[in-house]
């Protein structure tokens, strides 16, 4: 039998975090290499009480197919609760996604064509790459430092090359890189797009996880022209098995990323969107969120000065203001990869950062994730892998 | 503003079904225009405990992420129940998706290129054709009988078509004929796919709904080469918000799915997963088959009675052995288009089968869903239509 797939399917492998995941399941590892929330965190006793109140109110509904977009009242509430980051939009811009992992396929499926090419922050989320690739383009990384990508390669980029189709960015708390792009940087890219007539599809499952300082504008926020694509998702702030996120966006990019869903998956778990809609109804997810930060901040902290205490001091690494990770560079020399294995000798798991790297090459980097250990694990598990580290530099 | 779109998008449009749907969500109007299960019949009470049960057992992990493939108990649950249609295999086969319609979006990610031929059924799933569409590829449809497609108008068009790259049928009440593949059939595309070397996407939503003799075993069934992919769903059995089908498939296949999950969505809710597994836990699924299928049969057999006494005698129409459609075909030169126009006039709704023709031209055709109407609402629906009917055959 020789079954002919698409051409798509050569460019698609097991993603390599999924695959050293597997490896890190024994629970002897102190494992930094998820992006997974503190699931003793998740609001239990509160799911059980909404789930038991949407079946009662309105189980006929809740268990049918429903419509399309997402279901009203929750479209509603996002809505809102996105003006924090300057969005003044209504339901009418959402669309309810499966996770933001759904919108990042969407705008992949919607935008490109085989070889146009994707503008992305070097590094960049490996699992929009892996979305992206299904769809066969070329990816350009843009250099970024502490502010976000550099304009003026950006800009350099976009006035030399025919088939730019999309500028991917995750401005807040950059999955790897633990990053922020400065207000300015925001409003720079905005120019750009509107220069280039470019969408920009901003990115941002960590926004509302901000430990310190103030939230910055979205780069949706300096949008006049309703080329931004806003995707966002409860997975981070609520829980993430209820794969419930947004694609916010103006009117007639909506509209395609509606027939694009319909296509795919016709709508959203009809319950788990109004469980969550109940939820927001009856507590305070802000609040909620405040819990989940006051541990990831010290989760963070104890990270961070243990690295201090413990890695070489010629290392570099990224001080994140919020989010889940922190990203690490290595003499240019070593490969992540290879302490990855040294690592899972003494039990600690990470993710090797070449894989952020759509087009390679970049094997001195890894990203440590911080979420999803207690305290003294992430005090133990650095200690290790400092020593690791240092061994490695030694030889 | 001029951004520019992938090409697909050109393929795209707003499912006529659902449009239809929109208007017809006045109360007043019959309907029998959508594939809705009747929500009458949804196990509430059911689902309040099991899911009450989940987030005390095992809350942590089903709000939390999970894995591509779907939960193991689950997936191993649903082997068994395919055990009835003659397939043997395990958990490991199984990818839960959300929905089916997932799953045809899938088969047309991993097998088309642009222009590559889908044969299927004429007509087909109107969902598997918008899904499909995405992935620009050509149709071509073999005329089917009350036995399912004409064998050798298959072989034909695979003897003489170089770029055919799937297979897709859906031989059980066939949505939007009603009608159901013989066993002679079926058995003879297994050895027409195998002698041509070709994927089957088998999609059976509607097996489990048999209302009178018995079921037939599934084209997977016959498959020794591990070609025949099928296709599943809870949407009809248990219900359609959770979102919750599944691709059954040998392992090098099956990994394609897998891949292509990965990127698309991560994996399916992993709440409902698990209350769905423990609902086949704790309470007997098959006996709720038993009445949903009492329901809609009685359904059916009132629409068809009525039919039989109020449609012009010269309409053909099929007789569905279970399922929740029949199939009607006007004189060639009658459009249902037009005749739908009549039939909302006295608040009447049906689809209109040209959708179902994925290279048009069968516009003297609509499709009339039983299973969501009560019987008073079909025998009076369809006794208007009837009317509708002869006075259009009549100018």
């Amino acid at each position: 039998m020789k079954i002919k797939y698409a051409k798509r399917m050569d460019n698609l492998k097991a993603s390599e975090i999924r695959e050293i995941l597997k490896l890190t399941e024994r629970p002897e590892v102190i494992s930094f290499a998820g992006g997974l929330p503190a699931p003793e965190l998740f609001p239990i006793k509160e799911m059980k009480k909404v789930s038991e109140l949407v079946l009662e109110e309105a189980g006929k509904q809740a268990l049918q197919y429903s419509t399309t977009e997402g279901f009203p009242p929750l479209r509603e509430k996002i809505a809102e609760r996105l003006m924090d980051t300057g969005i003044r939009g209504n339901g009418d811009n959402l669309l309810i996604t499966s996770g933001s992992q759904q919108g990042l396929d969407f705008s992949a499926k919607i935008f490109l064509n085989e070889d146009d090419i994707v503008v992305c922050e070097s590094p960049s989320y490996i699992g929009a790459i892996n979305a992206f690739k299904a769809y066969l383009p070329q990816f350009i990384e843009i250099t970024t430092d502490d502010d976000g990508m550099i304009m003026e390669e950006l800009e350099e980029v976009l006035s030399t090359k025919e088939n730019v189709k999309m500028i991917y960015v995750i401005p807040d708390f950059q999955n790897p890189s633990g990053r922020t792009w400065s207000v300015e940087r925001r409003k720079k890219l905005v120019e750009l797009a509107n220069k280039f007539d470019l969408p920009i599809i901003e990115d941002n499952p960590y926004g509302e996880l901000r430990f310190e300082g103030a939230r910055p504008p979205s780069v949706k926020s300096f949008d006049k022209e309703g080329r931004v694509i806003y995707l966002g998702t409860f997975s981070k702030t609520f829980c993430p098995g209820l794969r419930i996120g947004w694609v916010y966006a103006e009117a007639e990019l909506l509209q395609k990323y509606i027939l694009v869903k319909q296509a795919a998956d016709l709508h959203s778990n009809s319950m788990s969107q109004r469980e969550l809609d109940k939820f927001l109804e009856l507590y305070d997810l802000d609040a909620h969120i405040e819990k989940i930060k006051k541990v990831y901040r010290k989760r963070r902290d104890i990270m961070l000065k243990t690295m201090e205490e413990t890695f070489p001091k010629s290392l570099k690494y990224t001080y994140p203001e919020g989010g889940l990770f922190t990203w690490v560079e290595l003499p240019i020399h070593l490969n992540a990869r290879d302490i990855l294995l040294k690592a899972l000798e003494v039990n600690v798991a990470f993710v090797p950062g070449g894989s952020f790297f759509p087009n390679g090459g970049r094997e001195n980097t890894l990203r440590l994730n911080y979420s999803n250990m207690p305290e003294d694990k992430i005090k133990e598990g650095i200690e290790r892998l400092g020593k690791v580290l240092e061994k490695a530099m030694e030889e």
